[in-house]
């Protein structure tokens, strides 16, 4: 039987994840809640759903799955609600900005044996998704240094870095997922470096706009992280990793795949600046990764805890930039 | 109001234009008609359309559009008929095989001030369509010499080739358009080679597997098109143009865009080895043309007379390498 | 006991040589003969050698080998003189523009079992040796399709145009030596297009500026050339080779690896867009092949046989271009 | 009048520097020193310069600048030497292991007002050089973030890992130049983090095979560093430079050009393995400056005060992977 889904919350990635639920065979879109009559009333005409309540929602008996797209406050609350209620839980990253609220969270998650999944799209990033394979068959041997670039075309609004908890939180915490992802044993030592360099205005608000990470293992691997919040060119989001017996990267995407050659050399077009359709096909991979998880009873490829490891991580990282220590992780 | 559309033929490509279609905001698919049971109930129950026979399909009243995936040599009929019905019209290549026949179906066509579309899907590929724009902005100044490089993973079988027309009719061909539609002029002689270095049974056939193409205009711009049937490293797709004041070209599509480096040097993944995979926006897009051609009744992005004008250039080619001779069009 | 040398002209290739010989720790730059007593004085500051007449050089004892640079109307002659001279010869391209001439000149060199190597530069460039390599280690199976890429960045003085024998045999022939080192099997017929786009004072002189030429063998193997007088990103020069397992091509040399991203794309620099710069290394291992030769007794690698073949090539594609035919060779 | 030179030392790269000298038309190499009776021979035989002693050459009235390529533990000691003979001064990097020593050298140096160029040949690769000129000529804006990518093919013996001075000293330390070079102004902090991965013989030297560093300036400019001392895939040396305009990178230097495509994908092949072959266009320019500084009595470009403070960077990073603190310089 499909996979009955409602979507709570029909903002841009509320609209994103509408879509890939209607694009798979195996799952249907049954309802949406949204605050805005307008967005939700979109959302039921592109694709024939109902409007209910997040409370309509919670008790419906036509629903196995929700999909969290609210605001960033709203998360653990919904994701303890519908653990509750005993649907399937997809939730926007991350699930809070403080490491005790999540942890609350999960222990009702964990509590209530619920099913939550943490939309780190990366991993489903088709060209993320082949350097992982490369590492696991074996063809760089063993992994030794992670070096990822995340460098975002331009920084977001003030009121957004107002409440986002920072670079860390906001833009670094999905490479630490990645870093996780790749490393494969935990990271034991975080220390950073920040710097404001594209905007004043980004100082006074308490945040930075340039960073650079480097994380530890037990073993002594390592992995470093650049992040800026410009990059003229587009939206650079690079992996390369170095192993025993090789390396392996992932490129980046560009708006085409043409080269113009003139006396001035040759030209090749920017980069997709914009994180929806960079990551298109890894937000349709990761709701079908869901539909499977939930359809199987299988695990869950992102969890809660990978959600709170990485926060963990952001905390890490901001505490070694005010410290200028190397920072231990349990 | 939106394209109301009927599938005709529910193969391989009819079940890329189903999808196509319903992905289409402005496009509805109301019916299909196959001749296999299975393929019709498939895609009635994946787009939630009617079955119905051509003949049910000319005569409904709730169908503005057509799209002809029928087998080749129905297609010239099926053109006639639906242009009598008044709807418009979107064939697969080739109209036929024959040069006279296309010629009388495109006849009655003009005379009934019918809508046709051929689906010369390569002109809707995102790159090509990026180099169309490099040329048409000027970017490389007057365009002067094309060079299409084009050969499939593996040849047809034996059954396809039989009936095909030979690699200049269904392999060429699409070459032939993208060179009238890149050269801006039109070609008035063609010289041709050809062997068969791949499989003797493709001589048997009368057939050939490898082929080197020279077209010239009237003022002597020239585009040379490769092809053979067997690439092992992927379906291979490349376009390059020079101009006066420079040059543009379009790069190949890989399975993932990542790089393993190791003692045995950098490894990038094969090409994409299948034109469906290759060309999935392609044919989204060719779609969407169509349609917004028939909403606003303007102009047809591929025309009859452009399938027309490629098999010409299919038939000169041949008749080039028969008689050793540089072949002169009208 | 090294090889010692004369140089017959120090213009602005014998220079090149100069400092190949003056280079290699197995040869000894002797003497220079040339007309200009101001170019042959640099020679002797900077190398240390002899001025002397070539009578002088043809008389000397001291002198085992010859590197002819003079002008091609004299290459034939001194290749006789030499050949008498019992010196080992080195003579640029080519070694004359009639072919009755070069078989004469050949004739003497054979009768008198004299070592003739003629400077195809190109079959010494590292990356065609390593894309040769590849061929002759399998790599790519059976040599199916040759793809010669071939275009100056500007057009020689008319001066020079007048008496070069025109582009099929001033540089078409590089390439036609190059698909007979690629092809493996002797090339059985020639057909070329040929027409003036960048300059009509070339069609006044008789010539042309953009030409493409397929070559065929007797096993249907084929090579497409393509040239033309105008390149503005710099000297174009790539070949790809096409065969039953797989394919190889060599790539363009750039002035810097360098790479710049703004809002406006990707730029890399343009070509290095002069053949001494692009085949430097190339000029250095022809003359390094050479001495090897010369000190080994050992077969030339690039013979005066080649000379003839690559020049009756151009003969070809040039009766192809005025007869529209075909042209078949013996 | 030319620069009239000696060499100290003619292992492996006194070796490369003859070369260089002789290949300069405004140098001579007149004299070599070296304490081994063959090499000192086959350099004379090379280069046709004479045999003599340090104290020769120090007294020598027909050498105006001498080359400084014997072990590190002599540097400081031939530095004052030659210092102190009025010799323009060539020396490899490092001055020396200490950095109180290296200050003692340069306050000789600059007491007698002498001439002294450290061999930071990185600066002077044509790549860097032209990537340098892209930071220089405003194509990227302000320099805000630099990426240095270094990893050697294999670890250097155990023997010279016990006087090297570690990972931070022998290696990086070309990278600190670099980071200096191109950061334009004062780094005030480093951080750093160290392991052993690749063989546990390092960690019982004291040593590390794995590294990562930050570099931060004044106004926050921030640099990376990531070494390893084993990439399988060749001498891996990347620079990406990241400005408020755009960002520049230089890319790795391969065997060859070419690329070969089968089913398993498209191979290139490996980097260049050695840097003396990777950087030998480098060691050339790096004479030619020399000479060029020397005979025009312009700056040097490399100078004392570059060794001392790269020489600092790479202590104050060993301290920092000691401390696991943040480490400010003055």
């Amino acid at each position: 039987m499909n996979v009955r889904f409602a979507i709570l919350g029909a903002g841009r990635i509320g609209q994103v994840h509408a879509r890939a639920i209607a694009s798979i065979p195996t799952a249907d879109l049954v309802a949406v809640a949204e605050s805005s009559a307008e967005a939700a009333k979109a959302v039921q005409d592109r694709y024939g759903c109902e409007i209910r309540t997040i409370d309509q929602i919670a008790a419906s008996d036509d629903i196995d799955a929700v999909v969290i797209c609210t605001p960033t406050d709203t998360h653990a609350d919904l994701i303890e609600t519908f653990a509750r209620a005993g649907k399937a839980i997809f939730c926007e990253k991350p699930i809070d900005l403080s490491v005790d609220r999540v942890k609350q969270a999960l222990a009702t998650v964990e509590a209530l044996n619920a099913r939550l999944m943490i939309g780190f799209n990366r991993r489903f990033d088709p060209d993320f998704m082949a350097l992982k394979a490369a590492i696991d068959d074996g063809r760089i041997g063993e992994v030794e240094m992670v070096t990822i670039t995340s460098r975002d075309p331009g920084a977001p609004p003030p009121a957004y870095i107002k409440v986002s908890g920072g670079i860390f939180r906001d833009m670094t915490i999905h490479d630490f997922d990645m870093a996780r992802w790749l490393l494969g044993e935990p990271v034991v030592s975080v220390q950073a470096a920040a710097s404001v360099l594209t905007d004043p205005a980004i100082a006074d608000l308490g945040d930075y706009d340039s960073v650079n990470v480097i994380l530890t293992t037990g073993s002594g691997k390592q992995c470093t992280i650049t992040n800026t919040r410009r990059a003229t060119y587009g939206y650079d989001q690079r992996i390369e990793v170095l192993g025993s017996r090789g390396a392996v990267s992932a490129e980046n995407h560009r708006e085409a795949n043409v080269e113009i050659a003139t006396a001035d050399g040759y030209l090749r077009p920017p980069l997709l600046n914009f994180f929806m359709t960079r990551y298109t096909a890894a937000y349709a991979n990761e709701i079908a990764a869901f539909v499977d998880a939930v359809a199987t009873d299988g695990p869950m490829p992102a969890t809660g805890e990978d959600g709170l490891k990485a926060l963990e991580l952001a905390e890490a990282a901001l505490d070694s930039v005010r410290t200028g220590k190397v920072v231990a992780l349990d």
